[in-house]
């Protein structure tokens, strides 16, 4: 049998559904973010990043680096084994009490990223629970999908951020049966923001656990970093807060809060935690640097909110679709897949701005768009040049403007098939 | 409901099955690998390390250390992106040419650890072909057993490194009906090796597509360290070659090496791959350096191979019941799990060295056993000294020296049940 034809077909199918993906070769420059060489085709240049998630550049923050180099040069590159079998290493041990501190909960415990953290967390806490019945935010990620799955547990799925739909749904369940509301705080292709306080109430008064996944909160909301629950001084609300070290705190990793007994049991049941290499000191160290900087710092998210905020109206007063967000996140409307990917190419290649363009299936069909992520580091002038450029782009393809275009559809339906395009990460 | 008291019980199970894991604090001394500070208690002291997976010590070789310092200085501390959306870093890149390379395939595909690597790859490759049967040697590890549940194919599981078996089942399915065989070349808790000439016969006799982890053998078998299948001149007869950055190359991080038709559809369709943050320059850089080194160096293959022979013969002469390995494993048999524990505690507390205890489900009960790993660091002077503190730990804890028993058990049969308990990793 030719194997490989199945798998040609399949990368076809990409292709044809205009979803193939070429990854941008990056290199980024410290002390120059976000600038950063692109390679492509043997030639190298200079050009802008515009769509990265370290959010508040701390990747090339210098106690964050100079702990990682000192975390190699003392402890080495690895950790050497799993949790139980000598991966343990000392700095990973403070991680996780710093972590436990920034969300005000029993203990913490540290995945390799918050993609595992995600789908070992939920399926482990629903698989512990008799008979549960989870219920989901109809735009989770991927990855507390994946967990929702591998937990084997029913599950409902509620309309996005719609309180109404959760509370009829878990008004269905039997009091007594075990629940768990499982959603994230900011949305990520949106940025929007759930509503953390009616969802907690409703917990309570239907007797449900929460799991909340702060992955694109946490650095940059709350007055520690803590995420919106810390802002709005819910975190004593939510049973468990997932996080990830790859965004805001710009090293690696992901992570679960909660009380002792949850993270405990997780700890000692979950095989995407137990049958993995633990982090590198390295990578531990520096994810402590940056959350303890982040902790006392407030500097790094007023400005990254002043710029987000700069980049909406500017790109607003140049007539581009910029599509509603409640947050640091800017997406803006182009709705045709491949315009958006040309919208990209061209940005890039004319204009050296990096925009990565998000498709179906992370976005729904017709609202595909280009997500802005504007960070301390994207100044006045940087947003100037980046309006100009988009009012070029958007002439020179045809992209309607703001103007042009009956309000834009305002809710994303990502639907994961079961075997799930590239369009997403 | 009160649910910390499901999550109370879950853990309390774990202990009643003496199975609950205190993770040794420990802090790795580079200069002086074997030896690390181990914290308890408030109590540091600095001990001997004998259970590591930095199976060469490459997590503390200079190359490794100062690519992984200058790559944080120069490109941070963060890849800031899935690989779709900006993280695609250029050492990652480069660290990709160099694992297609030393496998001898068309391309490579990086993922933030071999379990990843192994769910995501095993889950996709078999849901792209149409109705697929898995063949999946029966001791395959954790990670491999989340692929092929996670695939939802139809699964045949034969008997460890059984040739007749697996021909049996392959004979009895379809001709045309398409078929993966999943198995490993070193099998990490008795060191054995699967014969994988005859399996790869197998799989051309009988239109077989195969699969192999070669986790414990990259970097330590071979003349350019590809594994076991580069050591006997086999790696062209295997379509997927699955390795791991984090245990002889030093680092973080997974891998498959194969045809570009394959890695291209694993890098466009597993969720795994697409919906997760990048591994940082750092770790790439480190990685790639370790592999540069291990493909020109044999020094630290000779001296790890001379080593662990050593080790056998010490212990065996002690008369320890040292179990049969074809490789660098040295396990010795307990035979009981809180014998094993305390054989284990005595031996750090009382003797500095540090052998995390084996026990069910990650070996049947009644091997449990000490799986010790000699590196090139462990030198004779070591090796005595471990031979005498275990047989003071196996007199003062009464446990059965080499002649005191009939043949030992040798042949392990992990099964990892549903919820998997702490003792494998
Ligand atoms: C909401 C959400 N949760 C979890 C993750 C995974 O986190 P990580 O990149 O650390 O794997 C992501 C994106 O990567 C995300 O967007
Ligand atoms: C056979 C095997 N495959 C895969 C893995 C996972 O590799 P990693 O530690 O890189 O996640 C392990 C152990 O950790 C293993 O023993």
């Amino acid at each position: 049998m030719n194997y490989e034809r199945f798998f040609e077909e399949a990368v076809d199918q990409v292709h044809a559904e205009k979803r193939y993906r070429v990854f941008a070769d990056l290199e980024r420059i410290v002390g120059e973010f976000p600038r950063a060489i692109w390679r492509s085709e043997g030639e190298a240049r200079e050009i802008t990043v515009w769509c990265s998630n370290d959010y508040l550049g701390m990747g090339q923050h210098p106690d964050v680096i100079s702990a990682m180099q000192t975390a190699a040069g003392r402890m080495g590159s690895g950790a050497g084994g799993t949790r139980n079998i000598s991966g343990t290493n000392h700095p990973l041990v403070e991680l996780e009490r710093e972590l436990a501190d920034l969300h005000g909960k029993e203990a913490a415990l540290v995945f390799t990223s918050g993609f595992v953290s995600n789908e070992a967390s939920i399926s482990t806490i629903a698989r512990l629970l008799p008979d549960c019945l989870i219920l989901s935010d109809e735009l989770n990620h991927a990855s507390m999908i994946e967990g929702v799955r591998r937990s084997g547990a029913d599950k409902k799925i509620f309309r996005h951020n719609d309180l109404a739909h959760l509370e009829q749904l878990l008004a269905i369940a039997p009091r007594e049966r075990a629940k768990l509301i499982v959603f994230e705080s900011v949305y990520s292709m949106d940025g929007d923001i759930a509503p953390i306080a009616e969802i907690t109430a409703l917990a309570r008064r239907y007797n449900a656990m929460t799991y909340i996944d702060e992955v694109h909160a946490v650095g940059m909301y709350g007055n520690r970093g803590g995420g919106i629950s810390d802002r709005d001084n819910l975190a004593g609300e939510i049973d468990v807060i997932e996080g990830t070290l790859a965004k805001a705190f710009g090293t690696l990793g992901g992570y679960i809060a909660g009380p002792r007994s949850v993270i405990d049991a997780v700890r000692s049941y979950a095989p995407g935690f137990i049958f993995t290499t633990a982090l590198p000191p390295s990578i531990a160290a520096a994810a402590t640097a940056s959350i303890r900087h982040l902790k006392e710092s407030q500097i790094e998210r007023e400005q990254q909110q002043r710029q987000a905020q700069n980049t909406k109206d500017q790109l607003s007063t140049a007539g581009l679709p910029v599509m509603p967000s409640e947050t640091h996140i800017v997406p803006v409307l182009v709705g045709d897949p491949e315009l958006c990917k040309k919208a990209s190419d061209r940005l890039l290649e004319v204009h050296g701005l990096y925009i990565q363009p998000i498709n179906y299936p992370t976005v729904p069909r017709g609202t595909e768009r280009l997500r802005i992520t504007p960070t301390p580091f994207h100044s006045d002038a940087l947003i100037g040049e980046l309006a100009s450029a988009l009012r070029e782009t958007w002439e020179a393809l045809g992209i309607p403007f703001a103007n042009d275009r009956r309000p834009a559809q305002q809710r994303t339906n990502r639907i994961i098939p079961l075997v799930t395009s590239t369009a997403g990460g």
